[in-house]
This record gives structure tokens, C-alpha cells and sequence, in this order.
């Protein structure tokens, strides 16, 4: 079963390559379409939702893309499957959690997954490790190519792509940088580079999406509207300007700290180490930002015990449902926090 | 020198032997005696402080105790040593920083101690690790009797022996006993325990006596006054009664802890021993924590890593003025923490 053999590896979004991987984790674009002739989702019925599904999945099983596609009947797997895609950034929590019809298709290597009924009767959705945006463009653009000569998509000529939200409309776009900013976090200028995102349109959330607190120092930068610019416009202006300024911030952070916070900062790093190796019960979020102080340890050279393929695959083996999934069992919220305290301990033992 | 050679070794109040020595770390017995004819050294002038310094001195000096006595000058020697013989017990907080003619006479094992101008002319102190009231009674008390066949003391038929404050007028005993309640204070039972010892008129105070927060878990508990009591009543009260009582609290936490939170008490225990080997920076609050929960971990058979001879030798090495000692220069309080957190990785290092 594919869930079952995603489950143990790290996926290519937390593989730690890529251009500028020490700060960018991961890059992804997605579009949003839907099919002319048919209502959006909230008013499909339920034979109008089957229907979609059968005709999406059939042109995205015939699409020749770079990697072998398998469909996944989202509306037929348990919760934790669910829930294990969600942590794999694979469907949205909205999809995980909503009624009637629904699939997502996933690239074996995780680079592409084509939501099903979600909020729109389509998402396509490329990610990457690193900063790989204009790669993503290309290949989302080849993706939504095939697919338009199979599939009418409803388009308005003065508006461009409908949507069932008005954000979405125009372009359908929606370009999301994953970025590592512990130093930022650390030297207390995070809230000054949030406010300068949100006043050039963009939004600022965590580790997932909407409504979840930027846990581990992981915060999600992507554009907020799509409509009256060119999909290039918003990738240009996301890798030559709002991206690579951040980037320098967090650079020029970490550097102040090497130069003037040694101690603290070696002192978060070690400390981190230590719970990790010692502590016998953790939750997901101290788990998120203690390998959050690692990852920028062994970034900066300041830590040599942990190898950056553990720590990523720790950051996604930690998560509730990867964690349970892992060891065979429904855990509830106590016994999760023992058994990752236990998964970590183990890991970070045999590592040594 | 008699303090250089002190700082190197834990003292007998911190040797972890004695009776009941998993909950009462060290007992001690002071006698506060003044000088007949003389007036009380607020009322002193620096030709009679001189004076009872010397008298004291000599009388002291010629003692047949069971370890050989050495003076300190504590008006002479530096602030550092001063602060080494407060953190040792040896002498209060009050006599390291007070003014004019005063000293101490130290036992080579630090079982005894004879504070000269301190609050009174004389106070006679000993203490011994574990619960040993008994056998610190009967050498205080022939101590007081070999001193009073030399000097007279002021001593009134109806009040018993006059003292500078009111609360030591009559016998002038103070029994105290420091106790380590890690898991009454991890229960949230120690308000409970500190109300019922104060409505015993017991004082609880913290590891450094007077005014000191209860670093660690340690509490000091001594009787509040002495008027119109024997000496024996309050030895036999706090050995009988008081004592044996918190130390029955204390086990029967441990054992609810060992039988209901055992992953709780086992992770405060692994997560203190992680923290001290890793950090870069500490606080001495932040040790005695650590080294708190270490102790009662090994009391308890959860943790092996850590001798309890080396841990008692880290709660006295790590306190200000032993560090500074022991590195051989004076640290502010952030070079402090820096050579603490270091000095404490390579011990456990070594331990290992």
C-alpha cells in the first residue's frame, strides 16, 4: 500500500537539498481549477462529486508524468492514512477532514499530488526541497497543459480561472516557500519580518498551513491573491525579492549570533541535545523546536552528533500519525508522547 | 591553607552517609553565648570586640576536641574565602558580611564550628551529615561545658543565657535539619508540609538559610525560639516528632510517584541529567534543580549514571565562590555560569 511505504521515509520535501536548503525546506506551487459544465463543490451533489472524481482520475492516470502516479480514494482510507498525508504535506487538513468524494494523486517521490474535490474540483501541486521555484513552474505548467487538452477548465476571459474562493481566482496560483528562521526567532526580529511579508500581500503561517502557530521556528510564506498578475510575476517576485531577502535576514542573524551569542546559541543547540537523548516522554511541538535548534547547529557547524537525513527524517517521523503508524498502534496523547520520547532516544542511540 | 584545602572535598554535611541520608541531607546544633561583663557587640566598642575575639581565641585554641581546630581571622581573609565558609555552612551569611574583630574556629572535618562575634560573642556549632541530633547534643553540649569551666557566660536564674536577640534568650539552642523533598514538592504537597511545621512554631527556610529561596528542593527546618524549654525537649521534639514526620511525607511521595507518575518522575530525572551534560551556560538555581532531581533519582534506583559522591561534590563545587576558587580567578555571573556548565560537563565526562 503507498501509504504504508511513504510512511518510512522522509519525502522528498524534507530530503535537505537544494539550493539554500540550510534555510529553505521546501518550495511548492499549486494551481486551482475546475471543470466547466460542473458547479463548484459546494453546491456538487453527491452524484456530481463521483462523477468528478471519475473524470479526474481517469485524464491523471493517463498523464505521462516524471514519476509513477498512484491514486489514493481519500474517502475510503482510515483517519490516520489521512492524517499521515497531511503530515507528508501531500493533501490539505481541509481534505483529510471533509465529506463525499475525494482521491489526491501522488508522485512516488512525493513531487507532485493532484488534490481531488477539495475546494476546488482540482489542485495540482508540485514541491520540492530547497528554493525550486522556477522548476516547479515549469513542471506545473507542463502538468496543467496536458490536462487542459483533456479537460475543459471553466476560464473567464476577463477574470481567467474560477474559483470557488476569490482569492483564487485569475491565475489560480498559489506559490509557498517552507523556511527554517530559528535565528530570527532567537534575536527577536521574526515579528518585524512578518509584519514587512504581510504588508507586501503575503501570508505568514506555520508547519501546516492555516491556523497552525509557527512550531520549531518552520514558518510558510506564500502569496495571498492571484488575481491581475501573471503566474511568472508572482514566481519572480517570490524568488529574486520576498525570498531571497529573507534569506539574507536569517543569514545575517545567524552570523550576529555566531559572532556575539556563541554561548546561548551553542548552549540552545547542546541543550536540545540533550532532552532529546534523555527525556522519556515529548510532545510533537517541544519535538519541532528542539530538532529545530540541531538542524541550525549542524547548519553553523556547532554539532556533529546528528546527521541531517536523521533529524529530517525525525521531524516527520515525530508527527502523531507518522508516529503511530510506525509503531502498529492508536496511541492516545500521553502514550504518544512516551513513544516518541522512546522512537528519538533509540534513533539518536543508534546514530552514535 | 586551611580554606584551599576545604574547597577541594564536599564536607561532612554533604557527605550523603548518616542515618535517613536519602531525605536528610545534614543535622545541625547551635549554642549562642555571650561573654559575662562584656556588653553585646552592637553596644561593643572595637577594643572589646578585639578583646572577645581574643579571649575566645585562646580558650578555643586550647579545646580537646576530637579533630584538630583552626582559627580563620574572617576580618582578614578576602571576600572569596568569606563567601567559601558561607557556602561550606561554616559561617552564616551575616558574619561573612559583617564588620570589625570576628572569626571562626573550623574543625578539620567541619563537624564543628565556633563563630566569634557574630550576632553573640560566641556561637558554637555542629553538624554532621544525616539525622544525628543525639550524638551532635552530646558533643555541643561537652563542648559548652569545657568552654564554661574557662569562661563565664552571661547567663540569667529565671531566663537561662542571655543572647543579643530575644528569640535564642534561654538555652540559646538552635536545632536545624536540611531536608531534600524533591517529591513532596514535584506532588505539590510542600505548602502543606511548610504550613504545619510553622504552626509548630518551625521555621523552614532555604538551603542557605534566612531570606534564601529553597533552592533545589532543600529545606532548612529549626525550631523558632528557645524560652522556657530543655535542650532535650527540642532535640527529642524534632528527632521524635518533627523529623521523622516530613521524612514519612516525603517517602510515601516518592513511593506515589514511583507508583502512579513513574514516566513523569523518570523524565525529570533524565531530562536534568541530559541538561547538565549538555548545556553551555547554567545558573547556579538552575544546578541545584538538576542536581536535585539527579539525587532523589539515584535514591530511587532510576538512574545509574552518577555516583552520589560525585554529586554532592558538584552541589558545593558549583556554588559561586567554589567555582571561582577551584578556576582559580574571579567571574562575573555570566563567565560564572559559562565555567559552571563546563566544569560540570567534564566531571560527568570523567564519571562515565
Amino acid at each position: 500500500m503507498i501509504i504504508d511505504d511513504l510512511t518510512r521515509r522522509p519525502g522528498e520535501w524534507l530530503s535537505g537539498t537544494g539550493p539554500l536548503s540550510d534555510i529553505v525546506i521546501s518550495s511548492r506551487i499549486r494551481l486551482a481549477r475546475n471543470i466547466a459544465g460542473f458547479p463548484f463543490l459546494t453546491k456538487a451533489n453527491a452524484n456530481q462529486r463521483a462523477e468528478l472524481q471519475r473524470i479526474l482520475r481517469e485524464n491523471i492516470e493517463q498523464l505521462k508524468l516524471d514519476e509513477p502516479v498512484y491514486y489514493v480514494d481519500v474517502e475510503r482510507i482510515t483517519d490516520l492514512d489521512r492524517r499521515i498525508l497531511v503530515e507528508r504535506h501531500l493533501i490539505s487538513r481541509q481534505h483529510a477532514e471533509g465529506q463525499g468524494s475525494r482521491g489526491v494523486a501522488i508522485g512516488s517521490r512525493e513531487t507532485v499530488a493532484l488534490m481531488v474535490n477539495e475546494e476546488d474540483h482540482l489542485r495540482t501541486q508540485v514541491l520540492r526541497s530547497g528554493l525550486q521555484l522556477d522548476e516547479l513552474w515549469r513542471e506545473v505548467d507542463r502538468i496543467d497543459e496536458m490536462l487542459s487538452a483533456r479537460i475543459e477548465f471553466a476560464f473567464h476571459k476577463r477574470y481567467g480561472y474560477l474559483t470557488a474562493c476569490p482569492t483564487n481566482v485569475g491565475t489560480g496560483i498559489r506559490v509557498s516557500v517552507m523556511l527554517h528562521l530559528p535565528a530570527l526567532r532567537m534575536t527577536g526580529e521574526m515579528e518585524r519580518v512578518i509584519r514587512a511579508a504581510r504588508d507586501m500581500r503575503l501570508a505568514v503561517r506555520g508547519l501546516y498551513g492555516e491556523g497552525t502557530e509557527a512550531a520549531g521556528d518552520f514558518f510558510q510564506v506564500s502569496n495571498q491573491t492571484s488575481l491581475g498578475r501573471s503566474e511568472e510575476d508572482i514566481v519572480n517576485e517570490f524568488k529574486h525579492i520576498v525570498i531571497p531577502k529573507i534569506v539574507d535576514y536569517e543569514q545575517q542573524a545567524r552570523q550576529a549570533l555566531l559572532r556575539e551569542k556563541m554561548v546561548a546559541l551553542d548552549d540552545k543547540i547542546w541543550r536540545a541535545y540533550g532532552l532529546l537523548t534523555t527525556a522519556r516522554t515529548m510532545s510533537s511541538d517541544e519535538t519541532l523546536a528542539l530538532l529545530s535548534h540541531i538542524r541550525m547547529g549542524v547548519h553553523l557547524g556547532r554539532i556533529d552528533r546528528m546527521s541531517m537525513g536523521l533529524i529530517n527524517e525525525l521531524f516527520i517521523h515525530t508527527q502523531p500519525a507518522h508516529l503511530q503508524k510506525l509503531c502498529g498502534e492508536m496511541l492516545d496523547g500521553e502514550q504518544r508522547s512516551i513513544t516518541r520520547a522512546d522512537y528519538i532516544r533509540k534513533r539518536l542511540a543508534g546514530e552514535n
